[in-house]
């Protein structure tokens, strides 16, 4: 483990850190509350095209999560490098589009195992490298990170405490934006597929205590990629409460994520406190 | 006037907008708060390279600045233009280097009258075209800008309801950072740089009621650049109180400024509510 930067902000400390793993060098961002912890955990795994960067600049976690002790930690959304099968020309498929999936598909499945990446490997690394206490985690995420932190917590729903999300893409596996990745890294057969996709999750059990999902009505995104309320509909029928809002007005960027960053790190403080 | 864009966020409305002004196309980012107004307009100066874009991202004002019912206007750091002389190559003079003077030197003078600018051109602006109460505004500013906040205010008292700073350059006229460009924009005799010099101003009279100051203990700039306690010993025999907070820890990045922004969107908020 390397830490590249390190800054005092809100009290805590923003760190940056790169570290061995996937086959590669991976980068993920970890903000450390004041004072001694332990810290519970919460996770943000970011969108297409994003690296552990755009959050850390403009998410706002910081205040919030100085006040309420926790560390946020922000994983990279793929692995990088020059022998790393990234696509430069495609924003859906290889770099910044990692789907947090383990892929069994060459040439993808040596470095592109993101799901274990975000559930297994990383939460070693910050466990042994930071004032973290493994046994509270959260989860969230924006859009494809939405689907990660969905995806995370309905397959292990022991292991986080808590799950929210931003303008999650609902189901993945029928969607324009993800149907191509999925195909790439698991091959062709939808019944694959099913493992990464929350809608299908639901429906075939999994379940998690409850859900806050918050998703902007002008989001230009929101009938094609994303279409959260086929989780309300699907969870009706299930043990998972999905507390969907819709917000007036908000978009599919930062300006919206940052400005519910506060209810999103309030609702995980009082789960992950319980 | 024309908006680039509008963005919903905490409840009120970040616009980026393009304008003609100084003989070419300028652009500013201006964040209206929820509610009617009028409201307070605060004056956000960046620092050398930036434009309005970085404290958009990283400042984290907007959730504040929506609570205290503030418009937050971030103007650009310099004309921009293929016709504007702009020294791509040189981070300290010309593009994103304006440092709030009025040019009297070929070939900046006809485009790099910032001072004007912000203190006048732009206030119209603002005034004409969002709910802003013209009759109380604040300013603060970020390392060059905060030396562009202290040298609006100080020559402007009456103008101004309330002054703050992040790491501001203090004697401009002194330091290597600085005297290039006030060189090339004002020419060779220094006695034409004291009137866009905050320690010279205060030497020469010039006063505000009271200025908060933030400063990080660990900004690499701190001794070359920027040197705040100047200020403090030249306020002591004025009629102006500097309120220097030296900083633990903290360095000269938005990490930084973003933690005590809160701390000076009160400021300006109980001085321009007065």
């Amino acid at each position: 483990m390397e830490f590249v930067s390190n800054f005092k902000s809100h009290g805590g400390t923003q760190f940056v850190v790169n570290h061995e793993a996937l086959d590669t060098t991976m980068t993920f961002g970890i903000y450390q509350p004041p004072g001694e912890g332990p810290f519970p955990i919460l996770w943000y795994l970011s969108g297409l095209t994003c690296s552990h960067v755009n959050v850390m600049e403009k998410g706002e976690y910081r205040k919030i999560a100085a006040e309420l002790g926790l560390i946020v930690v922000c994983p990279d959304t793929s692995p990088r490098g020059s022998h790393v099968e990234t696509h430069e020309d495609n924003w859906q498929l290889g770099g910044g589009a990692g789907f947090y999936v383990n892929a069994t598909q060459e040439p993808y499945k040596p470095h592109y195992q993101m799901y274990s990446y975000v559930t297994a490997l990383l939460p070693e690394v910050v466990a042994d490298n930071f004032p973290a206490d493994k046994s509270r985690q959260g989860i969230f995420g924006h859009s494809m990170g939405g689907h990660g932190a969905l995806i995370c917590a309905l397959r292990n729903p022991s292991m986080y405490k808590s799950c929210s999300a931003f303008a999650p893409i609902a189901n993945p596996s029928e969607s324009e934006w993800s149907q191509n990745a999925f195909k790439a890294y698991l091959g062709d057969d939808p019944a694959n597929w099913r493992a990464y996709d929350a809608l299908h999750l639901l429906k075939d059990g999994a379940s998690f205590p409850e859900i806050l999902i918050d998703q902007g009505t002008e989001d230009t995104f929101l009938n094609d990629g994303l279409k959260p309320w086929l989780l309300e509909a699907a969870a009706a029928d299930s043990k998972t409460k999905i507390n969907l809002r819709m917000q007036e007005g908000y978009d599919h960027s930062y300006f919206f994520i940052s400005s519910f960053m506060e209810d999103h790190l309030l609702w995980h403080s009082q789960w992950l406190n319980r």
